[in-house]
């Protein structure tokens, strides 16, 4: 499989400037040792953005005019409706019935169509849109116009910290880990590595990175986590990206989750989503080692910020 | 008096970068049809690390070696450790005796050094020490270094948001107000309104502009607001540079702090301090019109987020 090169991710960050926030590197919680880099503070809360500007931009003009659509409810269709509406093209989310009606308002009102569909019919629902309408499917992460995009993540850092030496990076479809790996690995090969975080309940990808080959875990396992962006799996594109080009991976707990949620709320003013939260869970927790013949600076990408009000508010107040 | 000018905030820019964070404008929260500057991302939690910056890269270097002190056990105090300790100068932070272990710890943590004093005692021990020892007094707002350091965050703004029309800033003892309305007026005469907002509680300020004199309000009728940021007041310099170039004020109630707590928390992902909240509260609460003949962006700044963390906890469960 051909993969994603550092060209590409360098051409998507120029054609996604302007239409993405370029999030600083911000200090990590006291003591910690690491700094952050909050895509939670991008359009719609998450990195997702990136990946789907990216994605619509390389449309051709009668295509984007026809249209997108996904079936991702998340923060990706999100992220679509945005990107398609900033860029003229019509997007329809396709969202599971019984979908918290709060997040299909959100997606209205980001100008999208949403199409209901029972949670196993999802996925063939949207690619028989695609076809009937001639809209393109523009997926979550098995794309490598998305996996450039959210590439540029990881560009952006090596840009903003020269010292950089390690780059923490949460991994669910395996999207943002792909392209984040792929910019460092292609732009400073073994000066900087990539460390994959996943919640011990959804380690899929440790799993199969460990094996060699692909595995998959059924929902009624991943679904365990709270972190509800990490119960995908990865896909065989995701997989060869991060087999050749993640320097490691490692898992947390559901409460160090939960406590680096907190810690990132009142230590560096940070709200983050259980999913997002994951780097800075694994540093805070201990799970990396710093690397003696690799010192220097150490980031930690918060991923999205759409915490469940709720959650948020009883993992703040310390009650995991 | 001599006022600040748009030269000195110029200047002051240059002087900082490489030491503070550039924050980005980022969403407001949807609907509210405004964007926001999270000073709440730099270190130690506000923009008060600019104006700290600013003071102490001007000093001498002679003075720089003696040392600086302060009397502001709250965000100023952080600041100017975090900045004396960044460009090798010595820090005392004189605290009032009774003051939250946690802030007291989060000095020392910084490499200051701390001493204790009763409330009423604080500013004349750090005269004290400022004489005895040699050591250079930093005002949290009563100084134009001070000043042109916080106005570095209009600056930002106007280079970000060329289409920013209106600026929203919380006023305590109106460094802030004084330095954004300072590079507002003078870059873009007419062309950018900047609007100070006060707690109903501690709304000397807006006593003050209605007046055209300065007007101090005694501790306890201030110290009923939760902002505890802006429980002080104007100076002469700060009223003067306000008096002169801000263009309204208005007050926002208790209630209106703790809903525009939750709001950026939720909604922005962003955790503000109150006293951080309140130009995003007088947004959400409609208490600033647009204004016809300035069509154009409206940028809410988020002053600061060291939100005690069990007030936090409860404003964002909607515990007011």
């Amino acid at each position: 499989m051909e993969l994603v090169t550092a060209d590409d991710v360098r051409a998507a960050a120029a054609r996604i400037q302007g239409h993405v926030v370029r999030t600083p590197l911000t200090a990590g919680p006291p003591g910690g040792g690491f700094l952050l880099k909050p895509e939670s503070l991008q359009p719609t809360g998450a990195f997702k953005i990136r990946g789907a500007t990216n994605a619509v931009a390389l449309l051709d003009p009668a295509q984007r005019l026809a249209g997108v659509v996904t079936h991702s409810s998340g923060n990706h269709g999100q992220a679509l409706a945005h990107a398609a509406a900033r860029q003229g093209a019509p997007c329809t989310v396709v969202v599971p019935e019984g979908a918290p009606g709060v997040k299909v308002d959100r997606i209205r009102a980001l100008g999208a169509r949403v199409v209901m569909a029972s949670p196993e019919r999802r996925a063939a629902v949207a690619r028989e849109l695609a076809e009937n309408e001639g809209l393109a499917l523009i997926p979550p992460f098995d794309d490598p116009h998305v996996i450039a995009g959210q590439g540029t993540v990881g560009l952006e850092i090596l840009e903003q910290s020269p010292e950089a030496a390690t780059i923490v990076v949460p991994v669910g479809g395996g999207g943002l880990a792909s392209g984040v790996a792929t910019a460092a690995w292609t732009v400073h090969p073994r000066r900087v590595r990539v460390i994959g975080v996943e919640p011990e309940l959804a380690a899929d990808a440790a799993e199969s990175l460990r094996s060699g080959h692909l595995v998959t875990w059924p929902p009624e396992l991943t679904h365990r986590t709270m972190a509800d962006g990490v119960r995908v799996c990865l896909s065989e594109r995701t997989f060869a990206h991060l087999d050749a080009r993640l320097d490691g991976i490692v898992t947390v707990t559901e409460d160090e989750i939960a406590r680096a949620v907190a810690t990132l709320a009142h230590g560096a003013r940070l709200v983050a989503e259980p999913s997002g939260a994951l780097a800075a869970a694994a540093l805070l927790a201990g799970r990396i080692d710093t690397d003696p013949e690799r010192p220097g600076t150490t980031v930690a990408v918060v991923s999205g910020g759409n915490a469940d009000p709720g959650l948020f508010a009883r993992l703040v107040a310390g009650e995991g």
